[in-house]
């Protein structure tokens, strides 16, 4: 059984920082992007951001292209940071009517992906935290984050919510900051349907190893329930091609997202500011599936040694003949 | 009600590192080092490092030292990292003599505590992670590790046993790597006895918010158990001085301790390496002591009003106005 | 003599980034700006980024605007990153009229500051860089990029023109990335009107103490241009209220201008995303003044005398005594 | 013309940290570490530290030691921050009879260099820095340091004085700290046999790009004088097994070395705390020589053509397809 690969649909879109808001490339229209998502190799599944990607409005337009062009829902992200409204929280936000608001919009992604056919929703509280010493009150802020999070879980039994930390961005700190965080927090809301998105660059970012975070997750009841792909420099959250950077670890992880029983989706998360999108999203999906052939029966075989002996100058030995190709 | 300060003994004698093995400065005697931490205005405590400070052949002499000085015992800390058959893990060992020897280590520990009336052991499995990637079975060796802390916290259900996170060092990855990660280790372990240890620079390290974590642990039922005290520059364990690199992150962190009601200590835990220990104490301390002195009653009152507010320009000037007196 | 504080005008206006590209704030026109700071005690001066504060259109009634509000011009920071030609880079691009529109970018700047009476030329070329390995001809680019940065010095002469260092942000690898690069920069141009510019918040995220950057700037012939400030956590430029994370350093950096001979400006260079921008600039030069006062001459012979020393304990005595007001 | 390998003779050693300072395995003969060193396919010579593997008195044994194994001395390390005397510096010591001391520890380096017939002094002014705010006098220590080595370049005109460049550790902030800073540093020693030593971690831990960082010494008239290799997580000097996380930035190193006209030796430089020293530099030697032979005229045509272009997803396919033999 192989990997089911997706991708978050504005990676093949216009991509802009604070530097140059307008974006350095061209935005395309949404059939553009969705045939450019199809025409990846590999690539089964698309998500959806809210506001950006797909609203009430368009849904019924967004479902009819991804049905023509053989693609599933694979997420709906709720736009919970792209506005200013979300400026300072969202769910945990100190405005009660903005908490009110960030449960609406949530419901309206819950919604959405009901019509679609699509059973996870992706959290990304991006901008729940705070930025200076003094400016939070995080008893306060935490218990509402939980409660606004209980709330939408508790809403949509037949949905899995799956709540995606990084330790920073927008913010200076992140309430879901990183897997074990996210965990207690999945574990405080207390239903089967609330679970734990890995992003591979924010595990880097926040110092995990991500094979270990992976199985953190999965060994607290199988409480990973979703994948998001990019590779960085382990400082920031570059979002870049993925396996540009590393190699090793990418190999390390999807061992153990095999080991552990992981059938979600590896969907792709890119940045490519200055790079053509869709083949910036090709040569990431390319990269996992070279990984993925790698692992071979013998190979997980020999994995399975390595780790139980943990001798690093064979696991090293290893990974070097497969790379020079000399095993 | 004032809070109680302490030290780790060993921060009174030599330190070393990996270029200088022999150390920057003599060996003082045990006694030399206990008399000068009661010098210290505030110490009212010590803890105690097996192998290193204590061991069953001394513990009657080294109580008899701390009674004469007028110290109390504050923890013990057993020797898990600091000789050759832990190089590669105790309670995670891959060997099962090392992981009985671990266990027992940390009995003979608890056996010395109780003969010295103290009533935490504090528990710091530094060697306990891996180093590289494809090097660690990770859902073994994490079972491994429950698997031990549960025992010896059952073991002594009248000694409260408080985990010690630190993402690195001496390891690339440590299995207790950071607040929640720990919150979920002492989950796991499930008796009231268990709980986390803060090491400020530890957390700092870890990327956290020093007082975000205090308070998500005392959420959790109070679980913050103990308090390590250091400084640094954010990205490794440089163990200095308290105060000399930050200071409106400790004014939080004291203030969220006392909004939580953290009754434990508040210990030294520094590397002088090339500094006279006994002032580097000194100075951490008073540092201590002054932020204690302004969180006065009013200051805790304004406080409460700006983390309530959120506004990051009335944070600062708060902080500004106290530091350049002009409140 | 007391020092010079000015603000980069923009501080002012609406503040975006990726995730929110409309910004989190309204964007005032630019007479509210100008206005602005001219209210904040302490501002005789703004800094205007071409593009987005100046243009030659523009130029005349700005330059009224700054007369009617008492400001001095004291850098124009020419557009090299803000527009979509510069995506791949400026004085370095890959593409001939690329570096053609930069050097006319740059001349334009000029013009417009000889015009405005204004005798610095802030150059931050934040594309030329580079994001991943194989990517770029360090060897043919970084050539281009001493080529461009001469030709501008060498037709300006009577203008200083300092270069803004960097290490990321737009790029995962900035050309001009620290103090010392920046400086051999400086040196390759070899003309007496090339020179740096320290930004606190990049030399710190570089790993750089700003003071032994300053002082070595200074050492190299009075290098040290200019100056811009802000605060972040040390891994990203997160562009705060000065003096909202940081005290010490802060301290000893004026220190150090003031022993070296620094007599430029002190220009704040945040990124208030969330904050009221005014408030934001007016607690940040607050907070120099306040460590400008510090350092009244029984300070300034004070630190003399621990630097020479070198006691890390009594430069922290020192330190906290100050902050608790016990000195 | 391929390669010359060599590795510091302590990787073969035992080796310690802070928290186990008896280390981690026991400590061999020199004639076994000598003879170790041998016996690694393609290593060629060694390099040896003062005071740890050399002194005048066993000079005349280790030379003969080194003949019978085949091996050539490749660089003598001054012993500059092994010793209590040197705690606080060397070169830049605030002690007058220490700065002495380190000039003579330098020509008795020298002397054996020139004994053994090695033509390079790589000097690691390892405890050349500070740790603490307002604790160190930078204009006047560096003076020292610039001086001090001066005196050592101009006192043995036939041999070259490579200086080796690390941000930090066993000091928070050391003089020589980055390429530039040491490139800057040689420059004011003046003299044509001062040079630049590149460590991969150390530049990796500055947040340099290795290879950058080696074009910029070669284009400043070929002063990239050695190399020294191993890997890490980013963050800090882990001295791990070369390519045991990184692939992509070795290539494009060892791509650009070749380019630049990089003819010095490529010595390992580990610490291989818990790993079988023989076999973790074994390891890092068969990684190099294996990007060595990826790296045939075809790959070098392709890669000239990649950097030109300045495509990531074309870069990154090259890579990939190397990685996954579909070249």
């Amino acid at each position: 059984m192989s990997n089911k690969y997706a991708v978050i649909l504005g990676n093949l879109g216009n991509t802009c920082d604070r530097f140059l808001s307008s974006g350095y490339k061209e935005q395309p229209d949404k059939e553009t992007m969705i045939r450019q998502a199809a025409e990846i190799p590999g690539i089964q599944g698309v998500e959806l951001v809210g506001s950006w990607d797909i609203t009430e409005a368009n849904a019924d337009e967004i479902g009819s292209l991804l049905h023509r062009y053989g693609l599933k829902c694979v997420s709906i992200i709720p736009d919970l940071f792209g506005h200013k409204r979300w400026g300072r929280g969202s769910f945990s936000a100190k405005e009660e009517e903005v908490r009110a608001a960030a449960l609406e919009e949530t419901m309206r992604a819950a919604e959405i992906a009901r019509k679609l056919g699509c059973g996870l929703i992706n959290i990304w509280p991006g901008q729940d935290g705070y930025d200076y010493p003094l400016q939070a009150d995080y008893l306060q802020e935490r218990a509402w984050l939980t409660e606004g999070l209980t709330q939408v879980c508790r809403a949509y039994p037949d949905l899995r919510f799956s709540l995606e930390y990084k330790c920073k961005e927008p913010r200076t700190h992140s309430y879901l900051a990183r897997a074990a965080d996210t965990l207690l927090m999945a574990g405080a809301v207390g239903l089967p349907n609330a679970g734990v998105t890995i992003d591979t660059g924010h595990a880097i970012m926040a110092g995990e190893n991500m094979a270990e975070s992976a199985v953190m997750l999965q060994q607290a009841g199988g409480k990973l329930f979703h994948m998001h792909f990019n590779d960085n420099y382990r400082a920031w959250d570059d979002d870049m091609i993925v396996g540009s950077i590393h190699l090793a670890e990418y190999i390390e992880l999807l061992y153990w997202l095999r080991m552990t029983g992981y059938e979600g989706w590896y969907s792709m998360d890119l940045y490519p500011y200055r790079e053509d999108g869709q083949g910036a999203v090709r040569e990431s999906v390319a990269f996992l599936q070279g990984v993925e052939s790698m692992l071979d029966e013998r190979a997980i075989e020999e994995i399975r040694e390595l780790v139980r002996e943990g001798n690093a100058v064979r696991s090293t030995a290893w990974l070097r003949n497969r790379i020079f190709n000399r095993g």
